[in-house]
């Protein structure tokens, strides 16, 4: 069995790592020449939208999932033509537009924060009346990490914040006073299980995440596994999907989704019986899923740009370092921390040592 | 940082995965062209005595390992003349003959089954008629999974046990009634620092192990790590060390020690916090070693010869499955599987499942 992955970067590598032990081989698909997933397995270096690579990407592979959501459609067709591909592509093209994905929560009853579409200055300024300040603008399409992104502020220049996102098409969010960020994820096989991880509460910095803990029976969780279903369900999705949701007193208000692994869910790989990767493998290939289950306190803290000291991170007890080897950059994730302790209180000590560490 | 591994079968292959999330990437040197672990890194295709493949090694290594113990003394040199080796050799040469290690345990004053030494007929029937039968025969060098063994029942034939052995240099050892067979892994890091898993439980079949179990506080732990500790101390070793104990009553006795990573804790991958594939690697390499205490009870089921229905593996609950892309050959290990769990009583009847699949 082999798999091809679009993409070679640290989710490929993840989710290569975790394919070996099921005797499935992986090939990916990656423009760079120093994909760091590329070691461990076949690397198709080419542009994503590169018809030869993406028919190589195809011939070489049984089926074929992404690392993330961003493919171009026609390159979608162009493999979805050869070779089964999952997650199903409406699922992509969905989270590749934030108002179409929005419009989806709305039409599936999911609470989101109010939101309105943008096309032009005057558009903007019109919305702006209607959901007040603060309020965010995002374009359509290719945000991530806090980037493609304008915070509307009482202040605020609407010229400069359309002209700083690129004049395009974008939707204005109202803002949310949110108690907290969290995260569910899920995955459905092909035969349409679906099993849930246990809650994750996000933390993020400078627009990117930073620190994730699972929340072990935490009194959301029925009420996010009842949205992620209803929206996986609608999808007949088959892989990992991960939903982000701010919570506003008792009640989750749909943020966005991720058509793939996700950064949230790397302390899956110490954290749970099956790790998000492993279950995405196997439900892409069709085998069954894994226990989705936790094993104990656990929290993930992201490495962002240059290394910290990496000795003194692996003599913090129950650490475990994931580096992606990939070269420093400002705001680049070069790697991951998951810490994993016996009690919650044992969990805070060790994860203030990390923390000490990364800053 | 690369680290050189002589061997490339399993062990290799789950040392090589558990070191690029450090960083660190692997050489092998195996015969074999399909060496399962050669996917995961550079498979250098040479005889484990060849000069010019051993050298290529070193000059790739920033130090080298070793998925096994017989390695030729020869080899070793040719190694440890141009990189750093770990563990040390004289780790590797003691369990290369049955004799010389019987005799290290004897000088540590460590207890064994009673042994002798056996190089002709003559000295067989001689000390036979000393340790009494049943005893067993087993030939100083190159004996593995049960193989260069012949038990000396009341009824054998010496002549004929001499002969099934190719009359070739053995001890005799005689027959121990142990209540169980245990393995306690341990690792030291090149400054002397010591760590030890849970103690393990350990069946055969056909002299093959079948089953391991993990043995939480149990109370021959103390017994076991003072016994490791002062083999591992003597040796200066640096890496993991296992070491195979009978018990009988209240006492273990030590059978034999692998200086190198154990089937006995490949359960270690999901149920301890730091893999022993990890701590090795993190040990040879110069790395702080990892906590070993364990997740939750556990258990590892080797699959030997052909593979069993691997998806219905998959659908039980807590069952991780790892296979080695290994052909399927009698007698040969091509998987194994290590259940998890959150109870003593859930494990077992999980693993009673698992062996409903795997005979």
């Amino acid at each position: 069995m082999k798999l091809g992955i679009l993409g070679g970067g640290q989710l490929a590598r993840m989710m290569a790592l975790a394919a070996y032990p099921l005797n499935i081989k992986c090939a990916f698909l990656d423009p760079a020449e120093d994909a760091c997933a590329g070691p461990l397995g076949q690397l198709i270096n080419a542009p994503y939208d590169d018809e030869a690579g993406l028919k190589k990407l195809a011939t070489a592979s049984d089926c074929v999932t992404f690392e993330f959501e961003n493919v171009p459609a026609a390159a979608l067709k162009t493999l979805a033509d050869q070779t089964p591909v999952y997650p199903p592509y409406k699922a992509l093209l969905t989270t590749q537009d934030r108002l179409v994905e929005k419009n989806l929560f709305k039409k599936l009853n999911i609470g989101t924060a109010p939101f309105a579409e943008v096309n032009s200055l005057e558009e903007l300024e019109k919305v702006v009346e209607q959901l007040g300040r603060p309020a965010i603008l995002k374009t359509r399409r290719l945000g991530y990490d806090g980037k493609g992104q304008a915070v509307i502020r009482k202040e605020t220049n609407l010229s400069e914040a359309w002209q700083s996102i690129g004049e395009v098409p974008a939707t204005l969010e109202g803002f949310v006073p949110f108690d907290r960020e969290v995260s569910i994820i899920s995955v459905r096989d092909r035969k349409g299980e679906t099993h849930f991880y246990s809650l994750v509460e996000n933390v993020h910095q400078n627009g990117i995440l930073h620190i994730s803990t699972v929340l072990e029976n935490d009194p959301a969780q029925e009420q996010a596994e009842k949205i992620v279903k209803t929206l996986i369900d609608e999808l007949d999705y088959v892989g990992v999907l991960v939903l982000e949701l701010f919570q506003v007193g008792d009640k989750l208000l749909a943020n966005e989704f991720a058509p793939r692994v996700h950064n949230s869910g790397h302390w899956t790989i110490e954290g749970a019986y099956t790790s998000q990767f492993e279950n995405h493998v196997r439900a892409v290939t069709g085998l069954p899923l894994g226990q989705t289950n936790s094993l104990c306190p656990t929290a993930m803290i992201n490495i962002v740009g240059d290394l910290p000291d990496t000795n003194a991170i692996l003599k913090i007890a129950g650490a475990n370092l994931h580096l992606y080897n990939k070269a420093p950059r400002e705001g680049r994730k070069t790697g991951h921390v998951t810490v994993c302790a016996k009690t919650a209180d044992e969990l805070k000590a060790r994860v203030d040592q990390v923390l000490e560490l990364i800053k």
